[in-house]
């Protein structure tokens, strides 16, 4: 059932990016040009001689969060540090947000106040003011809380950083350890992590944006390594691209294997294609864990796992929303 | 309960907008300083030398549509024209959209896709095209079904028209008829209605921007005139300022009385406070039904209605969720 949800919500997102490809045709006449259509971690317009991006993410009760177990102050801070995750994926800063929340009947207008003072703070924290917000009380207590938040942004470079710029020759780097999130032994890590924005920054204005040598392609991880390495094999090329990545050299949290760190998603660590060698930026272990080879023929396989002398298939391995 | 309801969520809005009314004091700090903060129809920021307006908008199954008697297309097209409505009243032109919906789990990817469809065919329709998107199913099919709405706009004229801008001898206008909008015999216009982004423009230009006679301040009707008057009451001044209203001349629906005009709502006509006189503009007559006035000293009445040689009490009278 919560792959069958995730699955299904996925097809229904490509059919709307698909759909948008046609727009895109008539981009002339749209008031501000699509620079970025929706499905990568933002979408971008260009507003006069302005890039501005944009992105939406929804926090649902019983999904991504649990209301019963889990302190007000933190739910209203990952309603923000998600979207600015995003921002951080495409070296973009955030400079406002927008949210809206579905409450339960029974909320209580403490929790309630409680929820927009966490997530204002966290707004004012990032330097993304919150400037607009909806709420509306669910008619039945049964209905879940869910907060929909959206955060405006700019270009750190003089382009967005997309996920379909990765090239054979490519080495994939991530920057952290991964896995365990969102297991009781991962410290809550999915609730607790900091959006990555200074350090994309940094990694950004080390790489710079030559089309040879300088940063390709970058996501948030958090679907998983698996799925998220596969977003960005997908949406490369041409040339197809696949992604190959080496067990061993995968980071994981203490008590994960690399299956976990492959699988569990929810780590809001960055992962990208680049050609030159890093090792640190601004005193963080950029963690080579694979590289970019052109997708043989016939092979529908977006990403690989070398492990033990044998190669496994990972496009999949990614989170299916534990609930 | 419905009004409970209403006037809970705008106690709790009322506590974010306080909260926020601090932050405008360290903007300096701000990578997009706030040009205005949350609590009018958008808030803006100025991003460089470009304002960019943003305001975000739920709709909920069995409060401002019923799922189960409404086509899905017409769900879709309100999820978009309401924001765009709220762009006409600030008179800025849209330039993206993002919507996030969470979904009953038997809802059915036909209906879901349809939904998209209907969203995106409308952003077509405006110029603001779908940029971002998410989707989540609810575990249980008793959770309804809500979209939330994200619109980005930049400004017709030189600055967003606010609500706060009445000053005493200006007229009030309203754009057309008002009442009835969610009653049987209303015709669905809260569902089909157009948001008057062109027209708000052509008042704009004809009206220009002197503070002397200049467009002061502009509302949409969604709430119900009575109510919608009220909030540009309260955030004009200094001088504090009352709207008197004259009963006789609010321009009611077929089979409205002026009472329905004042408390009904989701009418989406504009609502606007300007000295001069005015009588068409674009083909469309601009109804004169009031004068903004000082507001007594120790009076907190916002609105008055003149009827019958008897002046009443407005402040309130309006749309209390029809749920």
């Amino acid at each position: 059932m919560a792959k069958l949800t995730a699955m299904r919500e996925f097809s229904l997102l490509q059919h709307i990016y698909a759909a948008n490809r046609e727009l895109l045709a008539s981009n002339h006449a749209l008031r501000a040009p699509i620079v970025v259509p929706p499905g990568d971690d933002l979408g971008a317009v260009k507003l006069g001689r302005q890039i501005v991006l944009a992105g939406v993410d929804q926090l649902v009760d019983g999904r991504h969060f649990r209301l019963a177990t889990t302190p007000i102050e933190l739910i209203g801070r990952k309603a923000i540090t998600r979207c600015l995750s995003d921002c951080a994926a495409m070296i973009s800063w955030p400079f406002a947000t927008l949210v809206a929340a579905t409450l339960p009947p029974n909320f209580g207008d403490d929790r309630a106040n409680a929820l927009f003072d966490a997530m204002r703070a966290t707004c004012d924290q990032y330097k993304s003011p919150l400037i607009g917000g909806d709420i509306a009380f669910h008619s039945s207590s049964e209905h879940p809380l869910v907060i929909s938040t959206t955060v405006l942004a700019y270009p750190g470079l003089s382009e967005p950083v997309m996920r379909s710029g990765a090239k054979p020759g490519d080495s994939v780097y991530v920057t952290g350890a991964l896995g365990g999130s969102l297991q009781p032994n991962g410290l809550g890590r999915h609730l607790t992590f900091e959006p990555r924005i200074e350090l994309a920054h940094k990694i950004g204005m080390q790489c710079g944006e030559s089309e040879s040598d300088g940063m390709h392609a970058m996501i948030d991880i958090s679907d998983g390594l698996g799925r998220d390495a596969s977003h960005i094999a997908e949406m490369s090329g041409p040339p197809s691209v696949q992604i190959v990545l080496d067990a061993a050299a995968i980071p994981c949290n203490p008590g994960c294997t690399w299956q976990d760190a492959l699988r569990d998603g929810e780590d809001y660590e960055l992962l990208f294609c680049v050609k030159r060698a890093l090792t640190r930026i601004a005193n963080t272990t950029m963690h080579r864990i694979g590289e970019v080879v052109v997708r043989p023929a016939g092979d529908d396989q977006r990403v690989l796992v070398k492990h033990d002398g044998k190669m496994l298939g990972a496009d999949d391995l990614g989170w299916e929303h534990h609930s």
